[in-house]
């Protein structure tokens, strides 16, 4: 077996999230759907940029911030994911090289710019993504490197690589190699509009085999199964046999395994101020969890204290060391 | 004389800043003074981005900055500064024009990026700059665009100009152009460092009546007068007898006239999270409520208010309007 280098290798879209404040009446003008994403084209790129007031920059992604939220536990984490040869793709790897994440893919040249993500933030803290995938959805299978592949315990995928052929096949090599490395395969379902788009191959996905641990929250995991009730959701996941991560929002997550069905409640959050980031960081926390060998229920609370950190401030990845504050909630990590 | 179309007009290096957390050892090992200011070029910016942890961007510059306040006030702003046709171009651009702020400044085109700068934020809440030029340095006579300057009642000057041969014409053409049209004229000290590079220029510069409204700092006024004492740099000040705006820090500003001394006092801040722009958002109270048509002593309570507002928050710019802020604190605007 290959030597074991890396907890989590994330695998995803490598984007720059472009945040502001705004109302609840821009969400309306514009009709844009809140707490959703939303792929957007050059031409409405640019035009929506033009109407979003001042912004701050940070890098972002799914899968990049949990591989993050995994470094800051102070986990062993890679990730795989399609920058360009510009500046927001010498921000993004920066950021993703000086916390210590592996991360060599090699960069798109000549083509599109490096992804960036509109993120709308209301005052509720609820965000609203406009996403450019641009270089991002070049993500191919060549760039799958196998010896990171098989090097991860958990190889983490993106629902959203499921938006682009290429990526889709990246992401079917990924999982490929690492069953036969004997290494464990996780997604999340990403969003309740990804799921609508391809239901049926991630059910696919599940039952055959391809996905040992899913991560879901309520709305997903609803969409899904095509159900407007949580508990026939939860009792069809459940007899899919999967380790599942299902988040409730300010509730916490449900644990769920074919054994047994545990609610582990949120973290206290004095005042929601960005809700980006929240299911990466969620997923940071389990997956570390796991991978440190600790029970799904203590995975999971791992999971809602990086989730409670994220959202207390504006950005998708983690403001203070989180492996500091596991320490502080006395977690034997 | 021409019409008045803007309360504030900003001369500056346009920069974004490039935001992270450190622990004080960072700055000992890097041999980097606190609080201040350094230029650094391509090399030396490289080498400390490369060990600077993840970092946020947002939009920076300290006549930026200030236009960025005057206009959160509700005020007509404008701006004249350097970028380049980059992606950090594209987002300084962004970030201007969508607050309101005239903002027409010709792109260089085939030379160095747009002008960044490595902000360190100790936990104190202290910043510590690093900055690359690029761009911003080629700000020259050319881009002074007289009706812009003619229709600004209060043309607003970076020391940091000083730094280069050109922008210091510029600066020179846009004083003479404002006091032509009857308009005033206003300088930043920007840092001691910088007031100890060109002393006598900035002195001959108040002497000579190119200055009408002064602002600095404790440190940079006592760099000015060349005394260890605040109270001599404050006599000398008065003598000097242009109206001056000292702050110094955690306990206001004084504002200095021939007249009369008065110590404003700080606005009451919870948490000091990052005193970047403390001093630009000072400036742009100060100059909005002076533009108002406010007492002096009014308009340095404005100016406290807003550095009180962006030492709350990451980012070198209001968070929230200063004109619902200021309406909130009772101030007739």
């Amino acid at each position: 077996m290959v030597e074991l280098r890396f907890d989590v290798l994330g695998i995803g879209n490598a984007i720059v999230d472009v945040m502001a404040k705004i109302e609840e009446d821009f969400l309306l003008r514009e009709s844009l759907v809140k707490s959703s994403m939303r792929l957007v084209d050059t031409t409405e790129s640019e035009r929506l940029y033009r109407l979003m007031p001042p912004s701050i920059e940070a890098s972002g992604g799914c899968a990049g911030n949990t591989a993050a939220g995994v470094a800051s536990f102070g986990g062993r984490a890679a990730f795989i994911g399609k920058i360009a040869e510009d500046q927001l793709g010498d921000i993004y790897r920066h950021d993703m090289r000086t916390i210590g994440i592996h991360f060599d893919t090699p960069r798109l040249v000549g083509g599109d710019p490096t992804a960036r993500s509109m993120i709308l933030i209301t005052p509720d803290g609820e965000r609203t993504m406009n996403t450019y995938l641009g270089a991002s959805q070049e993500l191919a299978p060549a760039d799958i490197d196998p010896v990171t592949v098989e090097a991860a315990q958990v190889t983490y995928l993106e629902g959203y690589l499921w938006d682009r052929p290429l990526a889709k096949d990246a992401f079917r090599k990924a999982a490929a190699i690492a069953h036969q490395a004997g290494r464990q395969v996780s997604l999340t379902l990403s969003d309740a509009f990804c799921v609508d788009r391809f239901r049926d191959e991630f059910i696919g996905l599940i039952r055959d085999g391809s996905i040992d641990v899913l991560f879901a929250n309520e709305s997903e995991l609803k969409s899904l199964y095509q159900t407007a009730s949580f508990e026939s959701a939860m009792a069809a996941v459940r007899d899919d046999g999967k380790l599942a991560a299902v988040t409730v929002g300010a509730d916490g997550a449900y644990v769920v395994s074919k054994e047994s069905v545990d609610l582990v409640p949120a973290f206290p959050v004095e005042t929601i101020v960005d809700t980006t980031g929240a299911g990466d960081q969620f997923a940071a926390g389990f997956l570390y969890g796991l991978a440190r060998g600790l029970p799904a229920k203590v995975a999971g609370e791992l999971g809602n204290l990086a989730a409670a950190e994220v959202i207390s401030h504006i950005g998708p990845r983690p403001a203070v060391s989180l492996a500091g504050l596991a320490r502080k909630s006395g977690f034997p990590i």
